[in-house]
């Protein structure tokens, strides 16, 4: 019978071909031909490693690097012969390779299998993208430190359950998204130490009877050290959820700003102004702009929850060593990445771009009696405790809302009828300026304090960064 | 100011292009073309009405006509210019249609929005595909049908808790599986009908002044009645999250066949025979040969939940009506779909090709202890309560533990130091046989037990199939 | 050695009892003891027909229905002595009315098993909880209907993009929701169908050698037919799934209506008024009423998603047929069921106490260019092809933002500038009445349309009561 | 009108009491006051810190020190007098104060608000039940280290694909478990980090007017700093969710394990044996002894993987600050300290005490042509291309399955014609001895490299606890 599966790694021992429509099923060179130039790299730093040990001669060790350089240029040049035959991006390019260079090229999976390689070249790939991702974060939180700057002395109302609460400065409300991405910045980084372990040397499971060296391979790929164990080595993909986890907290917070973004943009809030070059518009409602960045990015998150979640599964009791479950990565993994990048990119080019309307926003904060808080601690002040304080100004607010006069509205006489304790000097804490700069200690909203923590969150910046 | 824009749907408001990354970015065209062909089907629907009811003329309603069907050949001809500058699937077909047809091609849009449009297209698309699910549904449930009839006297081993419980059929085990599927079947069917519900005629999010006429387009396009809310009828995504939460069932259900397919494909269990071409070798081992459909139809479970969580995040919390959101509906919706036939596909062909080897499996059952509620139930037809019955028969087996031998191993002497009430006919129900053949009343699995319910499966797929 | 576990049900052939955290980690009495009423309805009918088929003997059956009675009020009085060594809800009642009752409590037990019991035990209980929740379902529907027939001439602004798109009336936005709910409705009652089949007969997995009829059963407890395989009977946990997938649509359009209400009774959308009573206060801010309904039902969506996943997650790749696994089905039900009841019972009390503040919405309505669709259809009707139509109105809104002027408040001369089809009749499709009005088709906007959609709606409802 | 809220911490602005139900629907006491005690280490902390600077006299403060104390005491002996008209844990424990001492229990909440309170009292309670959860990690991962060490030496298949793959040792499977906890154990101390942060002084939302100095605090409580924005202080709840990130992996990895140990403790495996105190039995079938233990951590993988994606889901799109939907941060938080902590305690006890079969491991290791990559690795080194050898040994194990021979049971002749290459001395690389010990190199399976991995992960462990 003739067999044709005779080009694939594993004929042997099986009687007839596999059926055609299970071959492109289980194929995954579609999507994991994105690791090429990963793989070659890998493959480079193995086939080295195999030569400074003695498997492989120099002038083997050469062909094979000469070969893999075509073969990559071959690749960029769109002009390489991908097959789903051949199942993989790794046999794709292994079996290139010895068409170009004979009979060595099948020398390069020695001491090796795709059960590690696959794990080494998708940590490779992910690093590289984690500091792509790193930057476009980095350049975010930037837009944002200096936006808060400029800001600093804008007030708006502070909301809590969308309640008008107390106002504060916009400077610092930008500086709170600002601290939610210092976050997100450190967890990928601490994500980046994990994935930077190498599987190269597992082989299929249990390591390989060849005298490999992993401290050279390691070295040669920028490891921070091989892995410690091969049937684990082959096993894990705790790198691949810690990014999705990372992802999903970051997409989270994208979309708290994003949520942000669309109410302010709405006539009823009417705070800021998002360029046109952002927005969309209708194909039936002529008037229509809207704020479509923010709101595609908050559709996104669901997507890359999603990709967290599906990792999880794929991952759930699953029996040691490798499984073609594990196949599932990839896609997930890579759609997280284009996701995040795509998000930040959007981010960091608009929020620079964001003009605040601050007499639409000091108008806002305004109302809605937003300095309660301040003529309760004025009464605390005067002796009065703070339950009482509560209690008597909630019956001003009250009043307020009957003849729907704001407290700085009422008159000296109007809040006596409450609280002997109120003089002349209260309508100073009653001011939003007031009101803003006297929450002046680390962390408040005072104009002081935002412009000091900006200061702050550009040094913890610079500091991580160097760090990384 | 040039205004790049102009070629849009909606550029007369706008002072600037949009940026060329957000343009990227936001469009859906690379995504959501592949719904072309019922776009166009909506639209010459569409067409027709608007002719029917006054607004177009029969000339402007055969231009349109026949213009889309040029267009629809040259899409399926790849011949089509698909631009991202157009944003999406509609834009892009009108634009063309337009250029073919001049001005008329521009009153097409009238009485509708893009948003009831791709609601519309969505629901016309997904009908279509869940009519090839429910097909390779049935393909799959016949063939376990067939393959439980003709495994009906084969005895394997029962398991709970992966422990040996009780010897049972076959055929029955298989016959387990395909009430799984029936009973996804019912709930597709289900899904099918709140899908078939046409929101064309919502227009943006409140109708349309035109007077057109939903029903007309509603029977033209096969729909069982125009949906009731226009600001419900743009915003609804119900269908999608409905057919995921289907198709996470339907895999969380072929995860568990895979599973034992890949159970009793270990050389521990050795209980079936999955032929060669369903498997897949390795490249470093050569000996191996392994389930890969099966397991990676369960590795795929993950991806299908990861979209139904992923559509339910992006709905939750959305005002009324349309949001840019909702354009991540598609990909998942896209993936679940061919996920859901691709895997199906896999296991309908794959199924009637097991072999199971019934020697195996028998001598397994054979072990275990696995007649061991039948001995309790023999004591108690001799009078013994249940429970007393069971702690006889729980020290009998601490006994055959100890000493490595089974209950059907033991003389009668052995036996009736446990229990007087043990007579010489005890022998007939420690059989494989008489077990499997005592469970005998409907749902049990006795042999005829199981032809039987699997006449009854049989009659049940033709009826669910005739009623759909 | 001193066995401990002998007073359990399993204990002859163990040799140590189980560790006493082992025993409580593993044990589920502490949240299954909620099935006691559906366990014990469970035994009497098991009991009723072990009588029938001659298994049992009327004094034995009668006997054992009046102890269970008795066990049964004592739980009601909280006087039952549950014990968490006796692991679940099962083995208390059997025990306790075997202290009754004598050996007879024994027997009770015959031809069933745990796996089927618990099985049985979760229907009957969810299939009860199910018309609970289908009764708060109506109940809402009809708040929301008669709220929406009130407020059918009410104009609001409608939303896409939360940016001002076209007028639309109040009512029908809260029919928009019914419709959501509608589906609901459906969707759970199709999974009802789905919850009651009976599994009991299925025994431990295989089915049962005594002379069982379990059509008896089933309709003695109500159930529609029993389950079709044994197997599958102990193994299915479908309809807890599928009423999890119920759960999580219904909490995402529950949370898609509790954003509306909360930006509702904003300071800046001002649209409605809820009563004091459905809402809370801030123990520092004196002024705030928090519209905590709304927000806590928003919040709940997670968990009720999160319970979703955690159930899908548990059934994927189990192997048949019950599993220990499985214990952890109940409690992310209850807590499911516990959530959809109270969120439904809030909304439907909260949903009629909504006061509409009808000035502010129409004053809301008036700005954002809401009528610019409605000037593009007379254009159309004027001749001027829709797309063209489109760009002259787009210009015209461009002149009205610079110029901070609603379309309704141009002259006839500027806005003929932009088009000279505009004649004098076109300031009457610019108000709000007018263009509400215009979109008089089923599903569209009009005051009539709503009227008679809340008509279908109620007889919908009331149809789909009469036939469940 | 009587108000019946007047013992609320807000009730001044409103005109009607709450809702009864809604009371208790909103009310959050029944699940923070397990809170209690950081709440009132946090109360003493802040009353500390205020007469420190000045806002409280000693006096002041010694009286609610000295309050707390005895508040803390009755609820320890269960005779505190929770309420659900109080809310919360925090207004149970300020009203119970204030009826003991006076007035100045009133004054405890100056400057600060619930909103930072509680995410105070989060932070201080996660970050004690992390060190709960660090200590027996440690204790699990010791049981691990001491079982591979004793282990090193047994031989036990190792699988991909559920296929028998290479022989491996049981102290490297062992230990690859271990690798995964060692991840985790990072994984949890870096959350800690980000847990140790101090949100008070953000009060409401925008920090507070009277003169805290929040590092006195910090420093009090053992936070590592302040917060540094008021308004993230209290919107945050990252923490929350990084903790759930860690514990589905830590979970992910439990279930791993789990299905090994199901796997292993079956008839067909029969790798193991798990003492009778960690298993319990069956109702029914009296032979039965089920693996209870892992199959119920395995399941309880789907809560902690819920509670991630309902934590998610909360925080998706939320505005600042504070929003009630945050109230159910809590319990899912408190689930998944409960699960893990529970689950890592069963796991703990129950390795060490885990009984390796080694005759059945090492004779399963001996079918399966286990060795068949050793065959090809002696080819590779006898001078033949790694592909080829591969192609040669497939050949081979053709010929072993049609004989059910292995490849040790073949004749150097019949070796040989497959290939010239093969020699007598062929042999020694079939033993399982050699295969295993052959893979000596750093992450490999001979046993010297486990017993060396055993000591260096013996060390990290000793570093990380020192670090920690």
């Amino acid at each position: 019978m003739s067999n044709t599966t005779t080009n694939q790694s594993w004929g042997g021992r099986f009687s007839e071909p596999t059926d055609a429509f299970v071959a492109r099923f289980t194929a995954s060179v579609d999507f994991d031909r994105r690791l090429y130039h990963h793989d070659i790299r890998g493959s480079i730093a193995h086939a080295t490693m195999l030569e400074r040990v003695g498997v492989l001669t120099a002038e083997e060790r050469a062909a094979i690097v000469q070969g893999l350089g075509e073969v990559e240029r071959e690749i960029e040049a769109e002009q390489f012969p991908w097959s789903v035959e051949l199942e993989d991006v790794h046999m794709n390019i292994e079996a290139r390779l010895t068409e170009k260079i004979g009979v060595t090229g099948k020398k390069l999976h020695t001491g090796r299998s795709r059960n590690d390689q696959i794990a080494t070249d998708i940590r490779l790939y992910l690093r590289d993208e984690i500091d792509v991702v790193a930057a476009e974060l980095a350049r975010l939180r930037e837009g944002l430190i200096e936006l808060a700057t400029r800001e600093a002395d804008t007030i708006m109302p502070g909301f809590t359950h969308l309640q008008t609460a107390q106002p504060v400065s916009f400077g610092h409300h930008l500086l709170a998204w600002q601290e939610m991405l210092a976050r997100d910045h450190e967890r990928l980084l601490d994500c980046r130490k994990r994935v930077n372990v190498m599987p190269l040397g597992a082989a299929a499971l249990a390591g390989t009877t060849y005298p490999i060296d992993r401290h050279v391979t390691a070295e040669l790929l920028g490891f921070e050290r091989p892995a410690e164990n091969s049937l684990d080595a082959v096993s894990d993909r705790d790198f691949a959820i810690e990014f999705s986890a990372f992802a999903s907290v970051l997409l989270m917070h994208l979309s708290r700003m994003s949520e942000e973004l669309v109410l302010w943009t709405s006539a009823q809030f009417d705070f800021i102004d998002l360029p046109d070059r952002f927005c969309t518009g209708s194909s039936i409602m002529p008037q229509k702009k809207n704020p479509d960045v923010p709101e595609l990015v908050r559709g996104k998150t669901g997507r890359v929850y999603g990709h967290l979640m599906g990792l999880l599964t794929l991952m759930k009791s699953q029996p040691l060593a490798y499984n073609k479950d594990n196949q599932e990565d990839k896609e997930p993994l890579f759609d997280t990445l284009d996701t995040v990048q795509g998000c930040l990119k959007a981010f960091a080019d608009m929020i620079p771009a964001i003009e605040a309307k601050q007499d639409n926003m000091f108008e806002a904060a305004r109302k809605g009696f937003s300095t309660a808080t301040d003529l309760a601690d004025y009464l605390v002040r005067a002796g009065v405790a703070f339950r009482d304080a509560h209690e008597i100004v909630g019956q001003a607010v009250a009043l307020g809302l009957r003849e729907q006069k704001d407290l700085s509205e009422m008159s000296l006489d109007e809040l006596r009828q409450f609280s002997d304790a109120i003089q002349a000097d209260v309508f100073e804490v009653l001011t939003l300026e007031g009101s803003v700069a006297a929450r002046n200690h680390i962390g408040g909203t005072a104009p002081d304090q935002v412009r000091a923590a900006a200061q702050r969150a550009r040094d913890a910046l610079a500091t991580l960064q160097q760090e990384a």
